[in-house]
Order: C-alpha cells, then sequence, then structure tokens
C-alpha cells in the first residue's frame, strides 16, 4: 500500500466545490459519495437518457464517472494552489448489466508530484447485488498554478 | 494499409439509424459526419453543459464520441446481424483547446470475425484551424445476435 | 471477487509445461513461483543481461513477465485442449528500483470463455522490502485448437 | 502532424550511444535502422531464442523493440542533458505471423518538455511481404539531469 498523506488539509472542501464546477458531471446527476486521502467513489443514478442503442449506460459515461472519481482521487494528494489533469487512461468493460446506481472508485496506486498513478472501477448496484462492470488505470498530471 | 471490404452493404444506413438510437449521444449533440468501409466520423458542437471544471469539454465526452466513432467503423465491417461492443480503450489527452466543433475519427486498423482494433483520434476545429485532442486505441468484440 | 473455477484440474502441469516450451522465458531465466486457479507468479533474478542504458532491468523484459503471469493466470481457468494469446497489455511503470529478484503476478480480474480480462504487477525484492514497479491489465484470447 | 523540431542537433549520435550502452538490445540484437527527428525505426533478426510456447518471437520482445522505438523517437526531440523513462505503454497484438526481421517504428505524435507521447507499430518482414503484427501508444516523460 502506498503512503498516502494529503498535502492540503481541505482536499475534501477542494474535491467537493470542483465537482459542482463541472457542468457535465452536474448534467449527468454524478455525485461525491466518499473522500478519503487517496481514494474518491462518484456515484450516478441510472437514467435513461444517458444510455446506448442496447438499452445500458453508454461507456463513455462509465467512463466518465471513472476518470472523475481518479481525477479527484489523485487530487487528494495535490499540493495547495495546484490542480490535475488527465493525461491518459485506460478501461476493460467487464460485462454489461443493468443497475440502479454505478459507483466509480478511484484508488492512487503511485502518488507522485508530476504524475499519479491511479486505479479505477466502476461497479453496478442492484438491490443488494454489486456487479463489476469496468476496471481501468488513469495517470494525472500535477499542473502548478491550474486550480480544481 | 488493412483490407476494408464490408460484408453488409447496407452498413451507412446501420450506422446511422444505429446511433439515432443512443440517447446519449444524441443528449450531447452528436452527429454522423462521415461513414464510409472502416472509417467513421462523429462529429460534436461545443456546449458549455459538457464541460469540466476548467471551462473545456469534459475529457468523458471526448471519449465518448471517439468511442462511439471506432465502434461504428468497426460496425461497417461488421456481417449483417451481428452488432459490436467495446472490450477496451485507451486514450491519451494531446492538449486542451477551445473549438466550435470535436470531429472523432475512427479508423479501423485490424478488421476481425471476433475481435477488431480501431484507431482512433479528435481534432477540435475552430475557424480554419484543426488541433489534435486526444489519440487513442479501441478494442471492439463482434457479437451474433445482437443487432447495433 | 470472481468466481474462479478451473475447468481443467491439470492446470498446474499446463502451465508449468508450457513455461518450459517458451524459449524466452528460459533465456531470461523467469520460474514460476506460484499457481492457483486464476492466479499465477513469475520470477526473475536480476541479471545485467537484462539491463538497459540506466543500470535497470529493461522495461521490456519486466513487460515479458507480466504479460507471462497474466497469460498463465488465464491459462489456468481455460477448458481443456484450449489456449491462450495476449490480446493487448497496458502497464504503468511507477518507479525504477534496484532488486534482486523481481515477481510479477497475474490475476484474473474477469475470466470469460473467449476473452479473459487480467491485472498484472511486477514488485521487486531486495532483502525484506517489496517494491511496486509496474501495474498493468491484460486482455487474453481463449483459442480452441491450440494448446500451450 | 506535429512540428519535429530537434533541439540537440546530435540526436542522432545520442540514440545510436544509448542503444550499444543497452545491455538487453544488445543481448537480442536489436539494431537501429532509422533515426530522424521524431522518428526512429529498430530491427530485430528473428532467432528461436526469442520464441514463445508456439513457435513466435514473444510478445514481450516485440513490446521491447517497440519500447525502445517510441523511447528513442522521443529522444530525438528532447532538451541536451536530459533523458527519457518510459512512464506507460499499451499494445494491441494484431495477428501471429512468421518473419525473418521484425522493424518497430517509433512515432512522436506529440512532443511535450514533460511528456511526449508516441504512436509505435512494429512489422514483420519476410521476402517482399510487410505484415502489421502490434500497434501501440507510449508515454515518455523527459528528465533532467540523466543521460540516455
Amino acid at each position: 500500500m502506498p503512503d498516502l498523506i494529503p498535502r492540503d488539509l481541505k482536499f475534501a472542501t477542494r474535491v467537493s466545490e470542483s465537482l459542482n464546477r463541472q457542468a457535465f458531471m452536474q448534467r449527468i446527476g454524478a455525485m461525491l459519495s466518499n473522500v478519503a486521502p487517496g481514494a474518491v467513489d462518484v456515484t450516478l443514478p441510472n437514467d435513461p437518457a444517458l444510455h446506448q442503442q442496447h438499452g445500458f449506460v453508454h461507456g463513455g459515461v462509465l467512463i466518465s464517472i471513472a476518470d472523475s472519481a481518479a481525477g479527484y482521487a489523485a487530487l487528494t494528494l495535490a499540493a495547495p494552489a495546484t490542480g490535475v489533469l488527465t493525461t491518459e487512461l485506460k478501461v476493460n468493460f467487464l460485462r454489461c448489466a443493468e443497475f440502479k446506481r454505478a459507483v466509480a472508485r478511484g484508488r492512487v496506486v503511485k502518488p507522485g508530484r508530476t504524475l499519479s498513478v491511479v486505479r479505477c472501477d466502476v461497479f453496478g448496484l442492484k438491490e443488494a447485488e454489486e456487479v463489476h462492470l469496468l476496471t481501468g488505470i488513469v495517470t494525472m498530471m500535477h499542473v502548478d498554478g491550474i486550480t480544481d
């Protein structure tokens, strides 16, 4: 397990205020459901407006919340007055499944000053069941002088 | 260059009808702008409702149109009565830039009966200029008995 | 956690005999150090003949053992008389570090009949310490009529 | 096409001297076959000692030369007295094929001061034929104070 020590004690406020400024995340209904050092969860209610042609939530939407969860997981460990940008991202879709809510979990694998590597997983929740929909890896770049 | 011979001569109709059934693509305003064997372009007008916290179109939205362009590029070469699903996807973000429209270009690198490998690139268009925003690779799985 | 039930009870023998037939794995000195359903470890002693220009083991060598561990992890769950091929692979290098031995751990995330998704991680071992060098995801395709 | 202007006019010498210092590249017989700004080719003769269990060159070996070609393509554009490290890499295997020589082509898609994004492709050569074996994307990090 990596050492996950926040360099800005207001990390939870930063993440929450930043998500509020993301018009697209608001538009699709994404919400923060967990913020801890190196770990952020983003939850999304199912909505037919987000579907693809087979009646499932569009893969791009699942990637969007995975990217946000991963980026904010990196941001919890960022220095004050710096921001993060996604450099690259890779995901595997594991299965299609119906769900009431999806939760994207970003977990920092390697925090860094320039780059942070973050694992992301998306699960579909339906009653008591949790189904693994997507797994991936995201590289975030830390950038001085931008704020999230 | 791979051999790109369509196995279903109605490929352009299939792609266009499928995109019309994708609620999420409709929601964000994505449109087909090119359909040829092994090559599909999807165009997206800029819209503040799709932005992230720095005022650029959310990376997840750019990935969504890249995924659609790549998937439909594979679908142009699919056998009749089969569909395609995204298995995995990897993208690199090359730069942030403002644009009026973005165009995602999916180009089949290796067509297959089970898997097709597709390159995707997204460009931002602003007056005469074209800026390379994202490059990636998508693996599509061909599935019998689903229709797109 | 996925259900990891072997379909061929001779899975450990298959993996071990296959690794013995891999000239390149023999050449670099890679050895099996763990074989269980859905989980395979491959260990590599450090050897200056495998170094790159900065005196560390070449990244391609670390990827090679990660690929082998991932592929064999998928093979432990394959049906009899089928083999596996790597379809695609993505790795992030987390840090450079000296080590006496490296161990690559392949763990199946999603077993399948056509495709299996496998996580892989490589650690450097030096006395009591274990350093995380690389994390990645590998997609394996199951192919009838080839044997590993 | 990106602007590919070398910042160190001795770029070809740097690349060639660095490859000579890579024990592993020497060991497998990899040779430079093209060095230009933003573009490097690495050629590998086929050798049974590099095979996997089905009699083809091991995927990890093909990735190794792809990684080297990509890294050196980035190095041709690096500032003097800086080096490059592979941050992450993703490849898709397109087909298995026999060949006499393989050539890995690294082409810079986006040069940068901190990160460069490079496309890599490996082709198998057999008489007059050229077969596309692998396509991928590599992210290189530019690091001050290391030399390649």
